[in-house]
């Protein structure tokens, strides 16, 4: 069994210390952190220590916090063990004080008060040695059936990738629930819309996929939607996304 | 029981005539159209009729074929009995050589070769008259839950919403396919973030869900991301999209 210390108690580190604590070969000896209200989830499960008290010795030190505090957090930390950083952004660089540093990211996106199930959550792992490696893949092995290797350069695509998939993603939801509010519309008639579009990732392209005015090229429909848009934010979106569906489609035709 | 003619062969009504053949109150007397291939799908299961041929009566005609065939479609039918149409975009008055005429739209994105599960697909409802609303509600009813009356107009708003959570959303997934092509990433590492963006709607509004660089006005990381998209297209998009978020949260925050 792996002793392992979690640093931070944000969505990320609950969600971790959730899954760790399904795992026979896990155990999460302590969290480190400062918010007391964060701190609630973990009280009576494990070891709740503030920042500048002394930490017990654990084989892995998981930095689950802000990018932008990940670099702190490290300089802070005494230790000869193991010691990663959860983000898709930094760089493995960051931990270099450490003489053992890693990173062990889910790429998956974290909401509060909800926990979700590790199983099918992709973590990429990187390392700077060979046997630390092995050690992320045994950590990652105790809650996901899918952990890769994946070098900082790849991982930063994926976060970029992930930016499209997810925030803009999120961002079109946000115009539909804009577009239902301004037209007195109930939002959950679009649910299962939502829903379908990304199930049917399963089974067919995401460019195979796309439907719609822009992919048919039907500029009547496209003026038409334009002109029911009320907001030049929505105005500009629109014609930027369509302009640019189209461009897609029409080079593949030329292609052909 | 209620006798239903189906016009059109596509996506829509193979949907639609896979889910009424499960309803006891109806059925599907016949099914007219030209393309012999599609034709295939409803063989011995109904009688197939050519566009040109006398059809049988029914209760209610669905010509559930592209928009921008729906009125020479309607114009061919001879008929008294109430005929409608399955668009989101198409106005109920395209139907109005019939006096009895409506509309039937399922909110939903039909995928060639995949038979949804209807059950929970919301069935826009419009008619020319009271009674006629009645039978469309019934039609709802044998095949979904959520069966709703809603005007042209709001239909419409609804239309020009779902291209932004079906079209765009979609096409985010393409660019995300095309970053993963461009790095050598295996799309599949993407599909549980994909998968739980939509899923998380259930438990949060999008407007509370948005994360990343653009809502926290995280300018190193923007400026990090536009310089690794390598395409002025996902560039363009990028920007337009994170400045659009940024002045979203940036006036909610100004506001309170």
């Amino acid at each position: 069994m792996k002793r392992i210390t979690i640093l931070g108690t944000g969505n990320v580190a609950q969600n971790l210390f959730e899954a760790f604590s399904s795992s026979d070969d896990i155990n999460v000896v302590q969290v480190v952190g400062r918010d007391i209200k964060k701190m609630e989830f973990f009280k009576n499960r494990t070891s709740i220590v503030p920042y500048d008290e002394e930490l017990a010795l654990t084989d892995i030190y998981i930095i689950a916090v802000k990018d932008d505090a990940i670099s702190e957090v490290s300089e802070k930390l005494r230790t000869k063990g193991l010691v990663v950083h959860t983000s898709g952004a930094a760089a493995l660089s960051e931990l270099k004080t450490h003489e053992r540093h890693g990173v062990f990211y889910p790429l998956q996106t974290f909401t509060k008060s909800r926990l979700l199930d590790f199983s099918e959550v992709p973590i990429c792992i990187e390392a700077s040695n060979a046997n630390d490696l092995k050690l992320l893949h045994r950590l990652g092995k105790a809650i996901s059936s899918n952990v890769v290797a994946i070098a900082s350069d790849k991982r930063r695509a994926l976060h970029v990738s992930a930016v499209f998939l997810n925030n803009f993603t999120n961002y079109m939801y946000t115009i539909g629930e804009e577009l239902c509010e301004e037209n007195q519309l109930d939002f959950s008639l679009l649910k299962p819309l939502i829903k379908e579009t990304a199930d049917k990732l399963e089974f067919i392209d995401a460019f195979e996929a796309q439907t719609g005015p822009a992919r048919r090229g039907d500029q009547q429909t496209l003026h038409k939607h334009l002109s029911q848009l009320k907001s030049k934010k929505h105005r500009e979106i629109y014609t930027l996304l369509s302009n640019s569906i189209r461009a897609s489609y029409q080079f593949k035709k030329d292609k052909a």
